[in-house]
């Protein structure tokens, strides 16, 4: 697994239109997620690689992003399917079973969160803070 | 090298604080960086590594920048010095170097060019297109 995680005062996204790659692509009924927004949130861009043990990359990435929650003094999380931080893709229905994993775990800690849609291109708005500290990466 | 490409309507940056990691991070001078910002343009954030060899990375990320912007239709590009997708960083005053080199390339292929300041933490203003093929990553 890596991930991008942004302290953003704004996120935004909007379905364009159901991706065709990587092959075998898995495509999440979009109802209820066409459009999502957040404001002053920790967005954590998540892609699963090849070999991930959900139980393990899940309970090591909520904890980041709990951790960096705590420390923007913040309670709310965005989890992003995100294809775009390796070449080493994990088949994309399990990618999908970790990342609800992932959302679900954040909720068990009472962080209001949402989760992007799985299996699309979206356009992204994004505003992040200049502080120190707001963007990091991680690799499980 | 790493690096993460976009096609954006919109970018922005504002310089926030100079950076003190890294470790031996070199700052450049702020002068004319205070603020950027583009439009409609590819916008490549960019991570340098451990053992990059300035002439084969320079020369491999600059191509993928001039075919992405064919691509999009677009001669605009933003290089963005970017730590943030590896934990494997090269000393810093290296990556500088590699980094102007990567935007005298892209000068010198005619494409309007802008690179982000090196050295601080900064403010981002993103909104990235929807289509298929707006963001793509590559390592060499």
């Amino acid at each position: 697994m890596r991930a991008l995680l942004f302290h953003a005062e704004e996120y935004g996204v909007s379905f364009h239109s159901f991706a065709n790659r990587p092959k075998g692509i898995f495509k999440e009924d979009v109802n209820g997620k066409e459009e999502q927004s957040c404001n002053n949130c920790v967005v954590a861009f998540i892609t699963i690689e090849k070999g991930d043990n959900k139980k393990k990359v899940s309970e090591s990435i909520t904890k980041e992003i709990k951790k960096m929650c705590d420390e923007v003094k913040r309670d709310k999380a965005v989890v992003v399917p995100f294809a775009h931080l390796s070449n080493n893709l994990c088949e994309p229905k399990k990618s999908f079973e970790i990342l609800e994993e992932i959302e679900n775990k954040l909720k068990e800690m009472k962080l209001k969160t949402i989760r992007t849609h799985f299996g699309s291109n979206k356009s992204l708005h994004l505003d992040i803070y200049g502080h120190t500290g707001n963007a990091r990466y991680r690799e499980f």
